[in-house]
C-alpha cells in the first residue's frame, strides 16, 4: 500500500429491479451496479465527486483489497488522503458500467428473461445509458447533486454527457484526454480489434461461454492494437527503439526479435486472460457512438448551449488517440457558451496513457482544481 | 488505358542457377525472377532506372496487361512517354523480389531441394538480398551503371541499400518516403499483423497449402492495421469522417454502422483473396530488420561515408508512418557527407499513400529530378 492510500476497500453492490430504457430502444428488465466509495459523505451530502470509468477498468478506482497484493485502484496515484483528489474533503464514488466485465450486469451474466448467459444478446449500452444507470445509484444513494464529474478518455466522455443531461445535478465537470467524438481513424483502430474477435474461430458469435473456450487470439490482437494507440511514438521509441532481444539477428518471422514485441505480446496474454470479449465489443461500441453534436446537426456550440456547470478540460500534447485539438473543440464550444471554463493542455510525453500516469504538471493542475471546488463547499 | 501509357506490356522471367547466399546465413539454391521492361536502353547503356517495389507491389509497375480490365501498373501514373518518369528517355525496369506471391521465387513455390512448396521454410529475406539479385539481374541484362534507383516507402530502403553497397552502379537514388530504419511504432503495427496471421488456425505454421485452406481471416485484419496506417488522420476524417451506413444507429456491435468499417473490411477482403500470408510475413520482417547505421554503430553519417551518388529524398507531411523527420534523418546524413542532395517536404494530405497519387507539386520534383538526369545523358 503506498502512502496516503485510502486503505483497504472493499466493492458494493445494489440491485435495481425498475427496468432501464437504453437508446437502442431496448431494456435492461433487472441488474446490478457494482462500486466502491472513498473518504466520507459531508452532512450537506456536497462533497461527491463521481469517477467515470475507460475501457479496461471498473468501480476500483482507489485504495487495496486485502490480501491482494498489486491490486491498487487504476487512479490511486489522484485519490487518497491529501492527494490530488483528497479523500480528507471529498466523498469519492466509483462506478462499473452496465456491459463491463469486472462486476456490474454485463454479457457474462445470466438474462432474467432466459436464465441463459446473455453473452452477444446483452444489448448494446451507450454512454448515455451508463450515465443514466450512475444516476439511479446516485438517487439511491442519496445524492442529489454531485461537486464533480471526473473521467479520464471514455470516462471523460461521461463527464461530459453528464453536464449535458444531467445539469442541475452537478458543479464541475473534469474531463481528460477526451474528446466530443471519435474520428474516423479512431472508430477504424476499433473496428480492426473487433473484426479480430468476431474472426476468431474461438468467439462463436458471442456465445463461446457455453463452448468452453475463449476468443484469445482476437482479445490479444485487439489488446496489442489497443496499446499502440495508447503509447506515444516517442515514449516507444525511447521506451523500446529498435532494441533487440538477443545480440544477433535470429531472421525469423515468428520468433521474437525486437523488446516492442515481447512488450506487445506480453500484453495482449496478459489482457486475453482477463477481459471479455463481448464486454470488449460493448465498450468499443459506446465509444464509436458517443456523438453530443449529433442531435444538433453536427453543431458542438449549440449542444453545450444546454451545460450550466464549470468545466477543467486537459490534454496532452503527444496524445495522437484524443489529441489536444479534440480538446479544443470542446473547451471553444464551451466558451462560445459563455462557460466557466479551465484548460491545461499538459506537455508529457506518454501518449494517451498521461492521463493515468503521476505527472507532477498534470497532478498540479488538478490539485489546485479540487482545491478550488473544497473552497467552494466550505 | 490512359494517354500516355506505355501501352500493353508482358512480365518477363530470367531463370538463376548460382546459389544466392543470404544474410541470414541460408541461401537459395535457384530461383527465378520476374520483371518488366518499358522504354529502349540506348546505345550506351546509361538510360537503366530499376523501379523496387513496396510491400503490396510487383514488378508490373506501368502499363497494362492486354485483355485484363484496370490492369494498371503500380505506378502508371509516373512513368510513361511524356510523364515524368519519360519512358521515351529512360529504360525502366520493374522487378518483383524474392518472397514475393506475384512470380519471383517464393513460399508458394517448390523448394528445389525437397519437392516440397516452400511455405513457412522459405528463407528470411532481407533488403540487401532483394539488392544483390536485382544486381545479378542487372548483370544478365548486360548493365553496369544505372541512370537511376527509385523507390518509395520499403522501395526506398531498397534504392538506400543500392547506394550504400553497389555505389559504382548507380549515379542517381531517389528515395520516397521512406526511412533509414523502422521506429518502435513501425515494427509494433507491423508485429500485430504478423501475430493476427499466425494466430489464425488456418495459418498452420505457415504450411496452410497443404492444407487447402488460406488464412484469410489474419490477412483481413493484417490489411485493415496496415491501411490505417497508410492513410493521415484528415484524409481519412476527410473521406469517412463519421459517415453512417444508414440513416438510423443499428446499436450492434458487428454489423457494419460507419462507412469507415465497410471501407476497411472491403480493403481487407479483397487483400485476403489474392496475397500470400507467408509473404505478408516476410516483407514485413524485411521492413523491421533494414537498418543500415546498424554496422556502423547507428551513426547514420558514417554509413552514408560510403556513398557515391546523387540523391533525391522526398516525404510527405502527413505521412505518419514514415513522417519527413524520418527522410531529413537521411538528409543530414548525406549532407554530413558533403553529397549532392536534392530534398522536397511535399504538403500533400494522403499520408503514406501520397508517394502512389498523382500530386502535381509531388510529379513536379519528380519530373524536373529525372530532366536533370536526362540532361546528363546528352
Amino acid at each position: 500500500m503506498t502512502p496516503q492510500s485510502v486503505g483497504f476497500v472493499q466493492p458494493q453492490r445494489m440491485q435495481f429491479d425498475e427496468p432501464l430504457p437504453l437508446r437502442s430502444g431496448a431494456q435492461l428488465r433487472q441488474y446490478e451496479l457494482h462500486y466502491e466509495t472513498y473518504g466520507q459523505l459531508n452532512a450537506e451530502r456536497s462533497n461527491a465527486i463521481l469517477v467515470c470509468h475507460a475501457l479496461n477498468a471498473s468501480h476500483h478506482v482507489a485504495g487495496v483489497y486485502e490480501g491482494q497484493e498489486k491490486s491498487e485502484g487504476w487512479w490511486d496515484n489522484l485519490i487518497g488522503p491529501g492527494k490530488p483528489l483528497d479523500t480528507n474533503q471529498f466523498f469519492v464514488i466509483g462506478i462499473n458500467n452496465l456491459g463491463s466485465c469486472f462486476g456490474s450486469t454485463g454479457p457474462m451474466h445470466a438474462n432474467p428473461a432466459t436464465g441463459q448467459v446473455y453473452g452477444a444478446d446483452f444489448p448494446v449500452v451507450t454512454v448515455q445509458d451508463w450515465v443514466d444507470a450512475q444516476a439511479r445509484l446516485l438517487d439511491r444513494l442519496g445524492i442529489g447533486q454531485l461537486a464533480a464529474v471526473l473521467g479520464g478518455s471514455l470516462g471523460g466522455m461521461q463527464a461530459l454527457d453528464w453536464s449535458l443531461r444531467y445539469p442541475e445535478r452537478m458543479r464541475h465537470c473534469i474531463a481528460i484526454a477526451t474528446a466530443p467524438s471519435l474520428s474516423a481513424q479512431n472508430i477504424a483502430f476499433n473496428e480492426v480489434a473487433r473484426r479480430a474477435i468476431i474472426t476468431d474461430p474461438d468467439f462463436h458469435g458471442g456465445h463461446f461461454y457455453a463452448h468452453g473456450v475463449v476468443p484469445k487470439r482476437g482479445l490479444r490482437v485487439a489488446r496489442m492494437i489497443g496499446h499502440i494507440t495508447y503509447l506515444s511514438d516517442d515514449v516507444m521509441e525511447q521506451k523500446f527503439g529498435r532494441q533487440m532481444r538477443a545480440a544477433e539477428l535470429g531472421y525469423s518471422t515468428q520468433d521474437i526479435e525486437f523488446q516492442i514485441e515481447s512488450y506487445l505480446r506480453h500484453q495482449g496474454d496478459k489482457f486475453s486472460e482477463y477481459f471479455d470479449a463481448n464486454t470488449y465489443l460493448l465498450i468499443t461500441r459506446a465509444l464509436d457512438y458517443f456523438d453530443p453534436a449529433r442531435e444538433h446537426g453536427g453543431d458542438l456550440s449549440r449542444t453545450f448551449a444546454q451545460a450550466r456547470c464549470k468545466y477543467l478540460l486537459a490534454s496532452f500534447t503527444t496524445d495522437w488517440r484524443f489529441s489536444p485539438a479534440r480538446s479544443r473543440e470542446i473547451v471553444k464550444a464551451l466558451l462560445d457558451n459563455k462557460l466557466d471554463v479551465s484548460y491545461a493542455e499538459i506537455d508529457a510525453p506518454h501518449g494517451h496513457d498521461a492521463f493515468l500516469l503521476e505527472d507532477p504538471r498534470y497532478h498540479g493542475v488538478l490539485r489546485a482544481y479540487f482545491q478550488r471546488i473544497a473552497g467552494e463547499l466550505a
